[in-house]
């Protein structure tokens, strides 16, 4: 085999790919048959990674926004040398327990960068790799971080919403080591892409400021070729690769069922035909696999190099880098929190509650620099650039994102940061625009990447902007999410609390929830202890302790529920108010302690601006509850609490009504 | 006042605007006063209405997509003379009951058309209506139904990924009636546009084929002269104006405060000493209101001419376009569905759950002509295409929108079709993308739109595309939203009761949940009566009735719990099974038939491929359940069945646990 010609190369991914999907009976052929050389080309000439210490911080990240086609992945894992992927997990494709799952799963250690699969992700992941890569680089110099990030991208990916967003802002702040390869196959699960699409992608590319080159995707040289000089060019690169899907198999290629259509045997036996590959499934020759082993090596020197630099380092230096990219806290960091959290508790004046958020950052720039911070174009409303400033296409040292209107992005660029390493992500907009980012929280919470999802004008307080601008049943929705800790705190030393277990989190989103209107403090006296961290509380409970009510509130309502204490007190019923800013973590909690907060035995009601759904696992079978019934309306936020009936007389009269 | 000259009304628009928001003590000034003028050419000149019948079918339709600048719209209707926009209304800007609401509200019946303020969906709004006239265009002919689509647009708007998914889809369908004016005021919130895009947005229209324009947007006779050329032209238009953002306001116009920065007296005072309007608030003169109201009766003998062109109509062809029109369903449609529920019963193959739907679909084809389906992408395997046929830029007679893959503009496009009126909307994809159609959903509950979203693929059922494909959350997370029916059919039989319950509807969107795999039929013996109408009912019971356990389930668990029956049976432990298709159509059932259903004081145990989560709330402080505790995995369905306990066997042991 001349090592000039990678064509051997390329059709070890495809066989790995054909017997493998023909073994496991499903699987999406067409990408790996379609990109197998673009493939061979990035990962034998350019990529700088080292299958043997895959996490190694300045390596190239590869991005699969494709996913469907995972046994490209897994293909180029198990010739390039990753041990977590052996033929072993290969065979075991789609199996349950396999590395090689049906779709990437996030699993840096086994050279898995990110899950994907719901379309579009995987590139604005890979733009969010790029901003963590230029700020570290900025930040810790090119000794340190210098590396690209690729992403392969097929049509679906382009069409998606997320996708245009990542192609317009990519370009605007020049994220020049950014590089796509577009699958450009003409072809899409309904058929033809002239189905459904008629531009010019590539001008589309243009015209958002990007370097693109075309060319035959199955061309390795010119593919070659074109990643040299995208990797010059100042600008993100689009190498736009028209292919063939499902290359090699006779009976689909270049047509609809190339994408995922059942592979037999004999399509397999087909392929080998067409391409004259003679090898038995499975199999790769000795001397093609140490091709591909030795591209697996070839960043060795480059390895070595950087370890040296790193270990060279001025002793501080060196730690603090490895402190970042290990994602460990600073000394230092909780302090501050206390410190605000001090404060808060002796503030007599209210604050909107997004302010404290906002105000706890500001203070944290110092202790714990290493945030980046992305906004869909509310700064001023949503309070979190104070002190920062702005990431751009000049200065790659400030770490705040303008990221327009675009909070889908926004969310992905969260989690391709989170996933890159070395920064803590933020991303902030209003909670009702959390919608626009779910699918994106949906992805941190299966990844399980500590991104903290920061939302500001959480309910009917938002007032006259009505009812598309006032969540009701979005912390219900968020609720539902499994490994997402939503948080709702009631003041500024909740606040304060909640960021204090959201940054401890190693493998836990957060969704951080605040009211856009003033709130009063209701944690008056301070404590060291952190209350939140078991999410619910008894905050406030009658003379003795013994109680006929009690009340559970988040956020704003925690006052409501307090005023209506009053009331019931005077009443002569003892009652308790229990603030839960965050019910994942009371879940978490063991019975004792649940029952002895809940008030086993007492009438229970709920208070909050929301629906009711998923509050009666608290309130039990005669539990009341005070809260929305349906969506909000447009009015001034004291009428609208009036209107709703959200008030701490309908708060009493509605323990009354259970006693 | 010369005929010609329409500066003073627009600068109606500006101090009505202008007034209206220092009264309010809030708003958003922005949009008004810097499209007054567009405004203007379009009502006066251009647009096809009638205030006296705001409903007319074939009206232009006007959507305001930059929503927040709603004082532009009560503006135009309160002096085009909407009869239900009074100055009253007009001074109630903002307060609770106000027809002026923050975003305006869908009523038509007020010359409102969508809600909007949540950023992109009304240009998405737009373009379904655009589709919608299209279709009837061809269906009815343009005697009935041939009307153009015109939207106002801001920079968010655009930015947004449904907004580019708008400009790519709408360019290739040639959409000719759909006219956008974009405000380019180079300002969006936190300030220059330049903080987050520089990309030429003139030439990403031109990319995806619209045809573009760029003129001054304070220029009457420029944007007059341009409405004139697009409405000629056969490719959607961009009408591209230049403009300076809360024009007249010396304090803020043409900067960032310029969007919704508090507006005060003396800013009033000084706009009227800029413009030289000597007026004082909320007074309009004569001769200028005089004018407005002339323009509102500019296509009065359109109106008549297309009311005699309808009265002409012979009695048949007249009556199926007023059913159409006004949403009414035909006759015969339930017997369609009543016949297939028979042969479902009747049917002992499992069958795909998706199909079932695909089936009932194509058979109502005949008699419910009135149906667009939205598909992105995934016609195979939701299998809702059948014999229907493209909607494309040559064939406007195609029900079947290819969508690609844009789930969110399909979503908006069928509320968009459902605002339009005339046609029913279906927008399918998988559940798992629901998260990325879910703002759609929410503008749909919230406007009232009866939109058909279309979901397959509901569980961990799944199987090995793993579960990024696998929703577990996602059922709570919509059953969490108002004003949305959440049904997932058991099998066919059911599947065709929740599908007549959903036509029926008139102010409800439902979501239709269905499975990938195949279900065996659960409901064997017919019976005329819809029993899924009263969301649920019991399935099986002991002879006798009386039960010591309730088993509830939906959808694909409704045969795990009847398995789960035997078992129990066969211990000698009565047991009922319940099939809650529909939890929102339950909860609206009588306290006597839920507790009947439910089986007060029998242990009750719930079982559903998906998280507990809004479980408890029919399953009582001591109930059971058997579902998932997290996200799913990639393996065979069987398998993860049984890694995940949903089995006759795990639910006959949590029922046991708990006698």
């Amino acid at each position: 085999m001349s090592p000039a010609d990678l064509t051997p190369l390329a059709n070890a991914i495809r066989f790995l790919s054909i017997d493998t999907i023909v073994h496991a009976t499903e699987g999406h052929q067409g990408v790996p048959l379609g990109m197998a050389e673009i493939a061979t080309a990035l990962f034998t000439r350019h990529l700088k990674f080292n299958p043997a210490d895959p996490t190694w911080p300045d390596r190239d990240r590869f991005v699969l926004s494709n996913g469907h086609g995972s046994m490209l992945l897994y293909s180029l894992l198990y010739l390039t040398g990753y041990a977590k992927i052996g033929l072993d997990q290969v065979k075991s494709f789609r199996e349950l327990g396999s590395h090689c799952a049906g779709h990437p799963e996030f699993d840096p250690a086994a050279g898995i960068e990110v899950t994907t699969g719901p379309l579009g992700q995987g590139i604005a992941n890979a733009f969010g790799m790029a901003v963590a890569e230029a700020y570290l680089n900025a930040k810790f110099g090119p000794d340190l971080i210098d590396h690209y990030t690729w992403a392969f991208v097929g049509d679906g990916c382009l069409q998606e919403g997320i996708g245009q967003e990542m192609i317009s802002l990519a370009g605007h702040l020049k994220l020049g080591k950014l590089i796509l390869f577009w699958d450009d196959n003409l072809i899409t699960d309904d058929g033809a892409t002239s189905l459904s699409i008629s531009e010019n992608v590539a001008a589309r590319f243009r015209v958002a400021g990007w370097h693109v080159v075309e060319l035959d995707g199955h061309d390795v040289e010119a593919v070659s070729a074109a990643i040299a000089l995208a990797k010059k060019d100042p600008r993100p690169s689009l190498i736009a690769c028209r292919t063939v899907i499902g290359r090699g198999i006779p009976r689909l290629q270049g047509s609809r069922g190339g994408h995922s259509a059942r592979l037999y045997a004999e399509d397999a036996a087909a392929a080998r035909e067409l391409l004259g590959w003679t090898h038995p499934p499975f199999e790769i020759p000795g001397d093609i696999l140490a091709a591909w082993r030795a591209a697996g090596r070839r960043s060795d020197a480059d390895h070595a190099a950087w370890q040296a630099r790193l270990a060279a380092l001025p002793a501080a230096e060196r730690a603090e880098f490895e402190r970042v990219q290990a994602g460990e806290l600073p000394t230092g960091w909780r302090e501050v929190l206390l410190g605000y959290k001090r404060d808060a508790a002796a503030a007599t004046e209210p604050r909107p509650g997004i302010f404290a958020s906002g105000e706890i950052n500001d203070l944290l720039t110092e202790v714990l620099p290493e945030r980046i911070v992305g906004c869909a174009d509310l700064e001023a409303p949503t309070s979190h650039k104070r002190s920062l400033t702005a990431f751009t296409a000049e200065d790659r040292s400030g770490a705040y994102v303008h990221c327009g209107v675009r909070e889908h992005l926004m969310g992905s660029m969260a989690n391709g940061i989170a996933a890159h390493g070395g920064a803590i992500a933020l991303a902030v907009t209003y909670l009702a625009f959390s919608d626009y980012e779910r699918p994106s929280m949906r992805m941190a919470a299966l990844m399980g990447l500590p991104v903290k999802f920061v939302f500001s004008h959480d309910s009917i307080g938002v007032g006259k902007n009505g009812p598309t601008h006032q969540p009701v049943e979005i912390l219900a929705s968020l609720r539902a999410m499994p490994n997402m800790l939503v948080m709702r705190p009631a003041d500024a030393v909740e606040a304060a609390e909640c960021w204090e277990v959201a940054l401890e989190q190693r493998r836990t989103p957060a969704s951080l929830i605040f009211a856009r209107q003033a709130l009063p403090t209701v944690r008056r006296s301070h404590i060291d202890d952190n209350l939140s961290r078991r999410g619910a509380y008894v905050l406030a409970q009658p003379e003795g302790g013994k109680r006929a009510v009690t009340l559970l509130a988040t956020g704003s309502e925690v006052a409501v529920a307090l005023a209506a204490r009053e009331l019931l007190q005077a009443d002569g019923i003892p009652t308790a108010v229990v603030s839960m800013p965050c019910w994942e973590l009371f879940d978490a909690q063991d019975a004792a302690y649940r029952n002895a907060v809940l008030g086993e035995g007492t009438v229970r009601v709920g208070v909050e601006a929301a629906l009711r759904f998923g509050w009666d696992q608290y309130l039990g079978s005669r539990g009341g509850f005070v809260g929305m019934k349906g969506f909000g309306a447009s009015g001034p936020v004291d009428q609208l609490y009036e209107l709703f009936g959200i008030t701490p007389a309908a708060v009493a009269a509605e323990a009354k009504r259970h006693l």
